[in-house]
């Protein structure tokens, strides 16, 4: 039988010590970690990032499906993320918890343990946090702390009007990944014998549940010497960061439906399903892809890139944003992304039942 | 009749534009604001300090009696004074709300018009965040980053064993202001005509729903080129507070029951509710007051600090913590500070009800 220990039986302190034991501080900014008022840290040369997530159960993630360990992993990957996405590294995280009574020790600890895996993998501090009761489920609230050169941060506004758009990876696997295990819920529901069929989509599954950051491609660019004009992270779906950057850098953008990279598994299972492969890939979301501009004469070199997909180019404002399609024709780009404040998924009985339990920011 | 706008009209961003309107960065280590991946600082010449907490509805706060617009400006301060607290001055936040359905636009809009008042009050920049939607209730996670010269970063740990033990203001009339909103909750409970008897206690209310962060102190102790040996803000209970400083500094403690320093109406109140006004002043929490230690040769400068009163002082380590009474007996301290982990509190039906929506973190 699995250990259950209460929560209650340590209290928040004895909590508190057991989640961060043995934690060792890795990085020269981080002075001072776990244990006081605030963490201490120290950034003479660098600027400072911060990026901040929330993610709800019943919300963001549906526990009937996705491990603790798993959660804790992308709950930490998905800020780190953040940090990449300006060009700049992760060096700490705060961790923010409320617990409702139904988890216990152990449960804290299995969360506990894939945090400290994504921070173990990229070189990341966990310096703080709070840990408070809940009277419904698991909140997890995670700020990142990054550091980035001046010279080398990239924002959403530096695209110019004949700059290339890039993109890493591939696109709409990690929604496809949701779909398959949503489907998988719905069948075995009930039934303590069920065995999920995840044969030859492993890969879906673990776009959705264990999503890594594309540190491998910011690193890739600083080899190659490329300083992106614009970039994000793809959270909410590559239409709806499109957008994103086009609004803050006054620009327009053409993107090829040809040259959206999709997964082989990832066409396979929106056949399978009857679902329009592009619309999955263009909105999908959680893909915690880069999306970026680089300048024309950067063309060559960003070719050279491994992992890296040239898909578009932005044009003047004028133009618009659109899609050109295998058939030449031009659809305009709408955020159809994941809006968690959007009617459809505002409704708290819809978001409790976990149909909606969808993609996070 | 009250403007209700559902959220779900505006969705996330455009939330997000109605809430931020009109913020502007005012300290030069704000390089980038709302708006990005990330928000971008500068801190070349201090340390940085970051401090997090997290409030959940119906463990931290009861909107039956709390308006929105002071939850926010509390849910900022708390933060605030926990960069103070290490001899700091906060410098930006990032707020994280998940919003139950029963939210509206102007109800959001009213908390964050507490929280830039905050901001506005102490110089802080709002500098991003994340909104989203929760199955029941609110939830707010606020992040606060501050500075202090390396020098001058004050810990819990630096305590010697003959350090003078100092406290700011007032101790125990949050507690009591609880208590009071807590009586005439009930008593209005169902009646629409009620008016509540607050006449006389307007301290109490106000120290419970609108406390303030200590910056006077830090910018006094500054002036009398006074730097404490360690230090914590009051807001599990002064006894909670006690034991982390001297289990950090491995000291023991003495301080006088007759130095506590209490308030006239925290004493008219204790005694009407028949409450034992030390173990109010001791264990309420939610003071936000500053208890710090400073070595004996300050004793004279230290006495000069408007609104700091001495208490008592470090002793070796095997004399244990303990208070002196009027009687000159020793009661040892123990930490009965709120602990929002604690079996009493943790039973969901519990915290549910509001009866123990207590003191914060």
């Amino acid at each position: 039988m699995e250990k259950a220990t209460e929560i209650s039986t340590l209290g928040e302190f004895g909590l508190i010590d057991r989640l961060t034991e043995g934690i060792e501080l890795r990085n020269t900014s981080s002075l001072k970690g776990v244990g006081d008022d605030c963490a201490v840290l120290e950034y003479k040369d660098t600027e400072v990032l911060v990026s901040t997530d929330l993610l709800v159960e019943g919300v963001h993630f549906d526990l009937t499906y996705v491990p603790l360990k798993h959660l804790g992993y992308k709950s930490a990957v998905v800020n780190f993320s953040d940090i990449y996405a300006m060009n700049g590294r992760p060096r700490q995280i705060v961790v923010s918890l409320a617990i409702s009574r139904r988890f216990t020790v152990e449960h804290m600890e299995a969360l506990y343990s894939g945090i400290r895996l994504a921070c173990d993998i990229y070189g990341v501090d966990l310096v703080g946090g709070d840990t408070t009761t809940s009277r419904s489920g698991l909140v997890i609230s995670i700020t990142a702390i990054g550091d980035a050169p001046k010279e080398k941060v990239v924002y959403r506004d530096g695209a110019k009007d004949t700059d290339l758009i890039c993109v890493s990876g591939d696109l709409g696997s990690a929604y496809m990944g949701l779909q398959l295990l949503e489907r998988e819920k719905v069948a075995s529901a009930g039934r303590a014998d069920f065995q999920p069929e995840f044969g030859g989509r492993e890969y879906l599954i673990e776009r959705q549940l264990k999503p890594e950051a594309r540190r491998d491609i910011i690193e890739e660019l600083d080899k190659a010497g490329i300083v992106p004009t614009s970039m994000m992270d793809v959270s909410d779906g590559l239409s709806s960061e499109l957008l994103h950057i086009c609004k803050a850098s006054h620009t327009g953008c053409r993107v090829y439906e040809d040259r959206i990279p999709i997964d082989y598994q990832t066409a396979l299972m929106a056949e399978e399903l009857n679902m329009n492969l592009v619309t999955a890939a263009m909105n999908g979301g959680e893909d915690y892809e880069l999306l970026f501009t680089v300048p024309l004469h950067a063309h060559e070199a960003i070719k050279k890139v491994p992992g890296v997909r040239v898909i578009g180019h932005m044009t003047k404002p004028s133009l618009g944003c659109a899609m050109v399609t295998r058939d030449g024709n031009e659809m305009e780009i709408r955020a159809q992304g994941w809006n968690p404040l959007a009617s459809d998924v505002q409704s708290d009985s819809v978001a409790g039942n976990g149909d909606s339990a969808s993609a996070g920011k």
